[in-house]
């Protein structure tokens, strides 16, 4: 499996804009195959700070996820958005369990 | 190391109580060794669901972290704030990098 987490920055007065694109994007990617998480939250604390957590199957469906339309629209979107300092760590597991 | 990612679940109308309790658990955790990341975000588009990520060197930095004041304190206001529906998943990876 692929574990992704980490944060990028939205400012704080984009915010009411960048929600329902996000959304959007959750949405559409928690139906491909191989996402088995993909959650973004509002940074407690921080506003404009997003946390972004995932989990895919394994690197091809994590691929397929960078080829699809919804991916292209919210990085297209990334730019008026005002999304930046992208911080995302990318994780090799075979272990998962229940904590 | 160890990643965690996950949900837990908080009465909206909890959040407001809720939050000073999260930011002070996160920036004491945030202090202790072998922490490498620990993050709590309000889900984008639903209220009172909680993401948490987190990064550990290793098993027993885990360990130490669940035996602090701040995360004893944080459990027995668990109650009060009305946390529940608690879904956290565990990953041993020894592979990390920047996506």
């Amino acid at each position: 499996m692929i574990v992704i987490h980490g944060t990028i920055r939205i400012p704080a007065e984009n915010m009411a804009d960048a929600r329902p694109v996000m959304k959007a994007l959750v949405e559409a990617t928690r139906k491909e195959d191989g996402c088995i998480a993909y959650t973004f939250g509002e940074v407690v604390g921080e506003p404009g700070l997003i946390l972004i957590a995932e989990t895919w199957r394994d690197g091809a469906a994590l691929g397929a996820h960078f080829d699809t339309p919804h991916f292209t629209a919210w990085r297209e979107a990334n730019p008026e958005l005002g999304v930046s300092d992208r911080n995302l760590t990318v994780f090799e597991t075979s272990s998962a369990k229940a904590l």
